[in-house]
């Protein structure tokens, strides 16, 4: 059981001003509880149905049962899962980034089910961090969380000032994504390359264009008339990923 | 103005049920309506707000002026454009498809979001036609017409049973993409090669696998304890069709 006053401020953190205000966020389903209660995140509230405690869903001590109305309540999604965790959000900084590795920089992604899909792909080809800038979505939100399936335990999402950032990087090479540039598929990148990926509609913001060592493309295939606009970002930055830890391992 | 009955009528055009029923879809966006206006797409009535119209947004005749009040009341979105179009359907069958071309089938791909950015993808990399199961969510749904970013108009989306499409496509090679395979760039891709790709959750379906000719994979790239489950449906695609059309051109 669950107070009504509780079942209140649980939904608070349905939105931003709340989760950071509580330093907290909501996770739901049964994969992506899973995968919290095995990382190193930590866990303040973990619920689950009737019905999943009778599945043996429970994994160690702590799990408030509750009913299917109690979790419609708190749950984000209008189909709630058996399972749904209040995690502490973690701090994440500048001094996570692992200087030796390559870096995604994502500028003013806002679209949640991008932000999530790019987490799940980052993980994927083993980049273990993700640096946004603020004015990206938060990688708290429940659709970043929901379409990440459980890839944010594993990649760190750091937010920060990109060009205060790159001031400090001086001395690594700094790609940026765009519609027209040099085929990614010839670039010869380095094992900590920087790759700057900017929004679909606003591309890489202009105060980020004198850090840039090399413009790069997806190229397009001309097949018809008329030709689209940009590829979604999810996909250009699954598209890069590939092409970055293939070239790595290829012998050019 | 539009009578109450005609919103009514076009509301109807929200459901699947009433697509198919009254053969037309809608299209919302500037973008899109343009897109659709210069295709070959027949458009039934086109819905233009006053402000649009004031400044000039109108192509060609028949655009109806409507209200802010009677736009949201027909859109299927919840921050209405200022131009919505009503399409007729347009009939695809396999006589669409190119039997010297590539060719990306889609096996049960149920969500919107997912066929909308394959659909724009394709349109990237010149798949000019995606074949789809019968059970993949349709392409005139509101969703994938929004995500596909007005692609829709270019790239042709056929369904039609696989099983017997394939029996008729015994000259070809046809590659299934799986966690598990031979990795997707070491694959010597030809002209008229066939792609299925499954649903995230459930892979490719039992009764096409006699008809495969290669598993193949996108690699993951390990790089601490858990790995995720799968990649997103549409970045996969992206993947696979970035390989394609750069090992077509690549000389190996």
């Amino acid at each position: 059981l669950i107070s009504k006053a509780h079942i209140s401020q649980i939904r608070l953190l349905h939105h931003k001003k709340h989760r950071d205000a509580q330093g907290l966020f909501i996770v739901e389903g049964v994969k992506s509880c899973m995968e919290v209660l095995h990382s190193n995140l930590e866990v303040a509230e973990s619920y689950l149905l009737s019905r999943g405690s009778e599945r043996g869903l429970e994994v160690g001590d702590h799990w408030i049962n509750i009913s299917e109305k109690e979790m419609s309540k708190i749950s984000c999604l209008t189909s709630p899962s058996e399972m749904l965790c209040i995690v502490k959000k973690p701090k994440y900084d500048l001094n996570c980034l692992e200087r030796d590795k390559p870096l995604l920089v994502l500028d003013a992604i806002r679209d949640p089910g991008n932000l999530g899909t790019i987490i799940r792909t980052a993980d994927w080809f083993g980049f273990s961090e993700i640096l946004c800038s603020e004015d990206c979505v938060e990688f708290t939100n429940p659709k970043v969380i929901q379409s990440s399936m459980g890839s944010f335990t594993r990649v760190k999402v750091v937010y920060a000032d990109l060009v205060s950032f790159l001031e400090t990087e001086r001395d690594r090479t700094v790609y940026g994504l765009f519609t027209k540039g040099e085929p990614i598929g010839k670039q010869l990148f380095k094992k900590n390359d920087i790759v700057i990926l900017g929004s679909e509609s606003h591309g890489i913001s202009e105060p980020l264009f004198s850090f840039l060592n090399n413009r790069i493309e997806i190229p397009v295939f001309l097949h018809q008339a008329g030709i689209p606009e940009s590829l979604n970002a999810a996909v250009a930055a699954g598209i890069f990923m590939y092409e970055y830890r293939i070239h790595s391992s290829r012998c050019c």
